[in-house]
């Protein structure tokens, strides 16, 4: 039996927020309804020749000064509860064997007195890529060295600054100042000894984001663009009143996550990492994500899903089907590791 | 209670058309079915930076000589009967209230001998940007002096000649003579000591119409476009025989708003004032139509649909509604002010 | 009473395929299905300012050296039995008392020995542009003598040719020798006394076609083009076997009826008269060819299907409505006459 | 009688994996879902004056060094059961008296020790173009006197070298090891007295590909592209487990038949032969995959179901179908040849 399974149900009222996301992620309707990733728009060209042994395909990446077997981040899901702990523990130990990176949820709840304890995972994945993770809106008011603590708590190899002023607008209670986050990420590129990642939360980064940030030093950033799960749909549920209306109509809102991809490939100079994530629902998005230009893709929701309704078994399925899809399409368009795989041409 | 709620409907046969309009637009099916504003064809770009505090997004204008707190103008609709003039004053003293533009009806009833009362909203909104309205067809046979009258018998601040050709083709005795109108519009610019704004009615403004227009020395443009209210429906509904049949054939008639902007915006001299009314449901196609060129948006049948099923609360739900969701897509894409918004790059 | 309605139904064996056409069309399902004519993908662009009275308004057009009140022609249809007469007296006399145009139905028959007083309408119709109608299959081997005399027997101010290899190939023994019809074209050009037109049957007229008749020294065309009645529909209902199986897999050949106006529009040396027939099912759509370049539309089935269903009150009341939407796009456009209209821009 | 029908159906375990296939194949729902041929996509363009008579059109073709009287090549299916044997045997006779090309099955059974009289067919088509196959993945370890020794065993005309890396990755069992394929291609159209077709199974030929074959000295192709059989469909009805959902998911994959041609004819040095299989369902598809660049076209399971639902007299019935439709078309087009019919215009 798997220490998620063997967790109680905490519902303190502090923890609730936290509770509620899980809730709605795992089971509820709070993905894009019209609005799609355009990775379907993508065509990879099939090769009948690819001159290739399936066993031979290599698809590690370096990603953030570590090595990954697949170009698969969890991305940042959770923190701050005992379920919370269940859920990172289980899927943090998943990376560690799978050799995927892993992405903490925000660690505001540490700042706010929560137990750090369900954020610690470096025990079960010692030598995981692991991403600690603060909101920019957080990350402004916070010195340096408080930043640099919590990273350190967690023993991180890089920290995922998120943004997400669509979800914070319509979140009851939200943040609405959003002066001083380009600041704050260029304080934290040059003052912290672990890089930083830019991380939007489900509407993407744009041309106008992506040069503030190059402009600001960050090297790194992932898009969590539109098409997977929409966090404005997350809050929605969880709204009343004019909130709960603004957020259907922001409910689509963002830039899908293929051409988020494609955006930051243009930015100059060049970012050194573009994680994908946001909607991406098999290998064959990706390979597409690669192809596009990205160097690692990040799924969040669907792994939620998957070990909520198969534990972890469940989730070592889906993630297995992934990674299988990607091997194949990597066969297929005779791409023998990730370099070639990101050479390959993609029609649009 | 309202002095809306407390009119009685009133029925006289003179007044009857326009108890029809009040009536079919409240409740009837008089929306363009097939063809749109285009406005969902508009994509605004998600910053995910946006340096701003909410409470900081400044949504003022200047239009017309008058400064409105939100870029919006409750469209030309009624006047000339006592239902009217209730519909006139609840929208005007919301207008006052909230800072927004105004627009009379049609005025022609007065010059018909129904009382100017019903047309009265100075006592409720007497710093409100208002705008008095006569037809063009109408215009060509008056003398300035006798327009200068109905202008200042409402006390606007401006005029809109109102062009409603399709219209008048399916109404059931509606004026076929267009001859003049553009002399007529040369005319009152050059001799009105206010504004004139040349104002479509829902089937827009097109290349060669705007050509006209500059060309006549108009410089203030309603473009009534296409998407929202069918004129031509509701003429229709009120029809019979061969009437009725054009009116289903022409039922879709027109440029529609998004375009008509764009049309307008290129016109040479430039329009110092450019409308967006037609089809504006939400505060997103507010800010698309500024995105796009325009100065202001007009909603017209969504108030009243408002007003009239849900009395005063209705009407200004709605339009808090309108207002929050602008003021949202302003946070998130980065606009401090409408001049920013202006400026914000489009995807079509 | 009409003469339509006095005529009993005749059906001797040498006229039951004309009169399964006549059926067929009447209220059968013989329209093309996917393909339309594209005139919904045309756009004629609103003019709010119009600067005309609709009284004014002239569609009259020369057509083959006949002037029509309105840029019409009821396309040829029958001949040859007692019910083709009642139907051509009745179309033709409603053609003159609106100063429409009139096709004859191909006059093969006469050769074949069928009466001719079913093809005479002159006495009905004394002054409108008749047209005579004559297979190019047919033409070939007839001499020049003899096809003036179909001519002259029928009064006809010009002589249409039609062409109709799809319908051919799947109609029950059908011609299947096309050789020399370009021969017989240039020939009745060059010998005839009247204008002669190339007209398709429902297949439409593509560049290659508009080549070789410009180069055979024909001035006038009848597009006749794809998406009204589909002729291989119509030999289908009453084909069999592998004849019936050709015609499922044929039914939506064809060039579109606006495509077939753009392309020859573009022939040089260019045509004197284009007729744009094939799904013309409107006023706006007859506005949409002559903008499109045609010089005078044409439409066949929906006439007869009004006659059938509604006797002459039937048929005129469909083409006043055709006419009652042409002067309203006319208006609506801006232009005064078909002239202008034909000037008029249009977005495809 | 024939002896399809005579045939009892063979069950052996060794022959299974076959029988599912004819199975599959004959009544399975094993076709592409969403993506097509993009024949659909490509249109002809009628002539309504083809100046032709249908009995002189003449369809033959010179493909592989034997003259074909119709462009048409009944595709590689089976081999190596009882049961094959009927069908190649009855197709075979078809093609003979039809004067098709015919394809036979991949001979690795013979290799694996089936007997070879299932690939047997001379005797019934002693001048017909017959096609031997065997798999890219076998002719690599096979020396090339071994390869000859199965041309020779049935008599081939030429070879056909099947190239399906997306079946196999999906197939249980299947090979995955593709290293070579290019090489033995190489040797084989070097060292084989015979020419050597490259074909795909139903996954298409894309530009990388074209390149390697026009590299490797390949003159003859057979695109197979997507939008008919899904052979990943066909083995996912087989699978089990992982190889299953990884089957489901790359259902879709492959370049379609009519891209497939545009791209194969772009190769340099030229193609001699370009064989559009895959998806081919009527004559209008045969005539436009000539009209893009082909040589001929390829059908494969809709003889397989004809002659399954009706025997020979359904194959028949099917074949005269598609020739009667091509007849049709060329005709239509105004090509009295297949010379001719290449060099018809496309719409895209
Ligand atoms: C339950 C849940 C909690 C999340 N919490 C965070 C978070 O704390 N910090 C963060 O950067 N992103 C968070 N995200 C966003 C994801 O990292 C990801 O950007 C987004 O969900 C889009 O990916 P998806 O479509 O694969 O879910 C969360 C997502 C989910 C589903
Ligand atoms: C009930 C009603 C009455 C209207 N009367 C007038 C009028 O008198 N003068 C005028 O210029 N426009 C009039 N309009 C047109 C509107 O001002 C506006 O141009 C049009 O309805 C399109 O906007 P909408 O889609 O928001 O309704 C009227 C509209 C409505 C719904
Ligand atoms: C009942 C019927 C009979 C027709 N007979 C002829 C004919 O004899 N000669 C000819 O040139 N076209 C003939 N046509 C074709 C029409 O003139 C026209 O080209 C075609 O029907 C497309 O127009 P529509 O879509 O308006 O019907 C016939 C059409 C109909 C409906
Ligand atoms: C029952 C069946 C068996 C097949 N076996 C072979 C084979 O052995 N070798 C081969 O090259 N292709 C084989 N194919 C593939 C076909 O030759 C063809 O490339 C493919 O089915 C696409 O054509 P279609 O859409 O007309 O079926 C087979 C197809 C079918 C339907």
């Amino acid at each position: 039996m798997t220490e998620l399974q063997t967790l109680p149900h905490q519902s303190s009222p502090i923890s609730s927020r936290k509770a509620d996301h899980i809730d709605l992620c795992a089971t509820g309707d709070v993905g894009f309804r019209a609005k799609t990733t355009l990775f379907e728009g993508v065509e990879l060209v099939h090769d009948a020749l690819p001159e290739l042994v399936v066993d031979d395909i290599d698809m590690s990446v370096e990603l953030l000064g570590k090595k990954l077997r697949v170009p698969l981040v969890i991305a940042a899901m959770t923190g701050g509860t005992e379920r919370a702990r269940g859920i990172n523990r289980e899927l943090a130990r998943i990376a560690e064997e799978r050799g995927y990176g892993f992405g903490l949820g925000s660690q505001r709840a540490i700042l706010k007195g929560e137990p750090r304890e369900t954020y610690m995972v470096r025990d079960v994945a010692p030598t995981t890529l692991v991403l600690g993770n603060i909101g920019g809106v957080q990350a402004k008011s916070l010195e340096t060295a408080k930043v640099l603590e919590l990273v350190e708590a967690v023993g991180a190899d890089a920290l995922c600054v998120h943004l997400n002023p669509a979800q914070e607008t319509v979140q009851p209670g939200g943040d609405r100042d959003f002066v001083g986050v380009v600041g704050a990420l260029e304080r934290l590129v040059a003052e912290l000894p672990v890089p930083v990642v830019a991380k939007e939360t489900g509407c993407g980064i744009g041309p106008r984001t992506a040069k503030k940030l190059a402009k600001a030093g960050v090297r790194h950033v992932d898009v969590s663009g539109a098409g997977g799960t929409s966090w404005v749909a997350v809050e929605t549920a969880r709204a009343a009143g004019q909130e709960r209306s603004l957020g259907v109509t922001l409910r689509e809102w963002g830039v899908p996550t293929a051409a988020s991809v494609l955006i930051t490939r243009e930015a100059r100079p060049r970012f050194k990492s573009i994680i994908a994530t946001g909607g991406v629902a098999s290998g064959i998005d990706v390979a597409k994500a690669l192809a596009l230009g990205a160097h690692a893709a990040g799924i969040a929701r669907p792994v939620l899903q998957a070990l909520h309704s198969g534990g972890r078994d469940g989730a070592l399925a889906f993630l297995d089907q992934v990674e299988s899809e990607l091997r194949a399409v990597m066969l297929l368009v005779g791409a023998r590791d990730v370099r070639a795989l990101r050479r390959v041409p993609t029609l649009l």
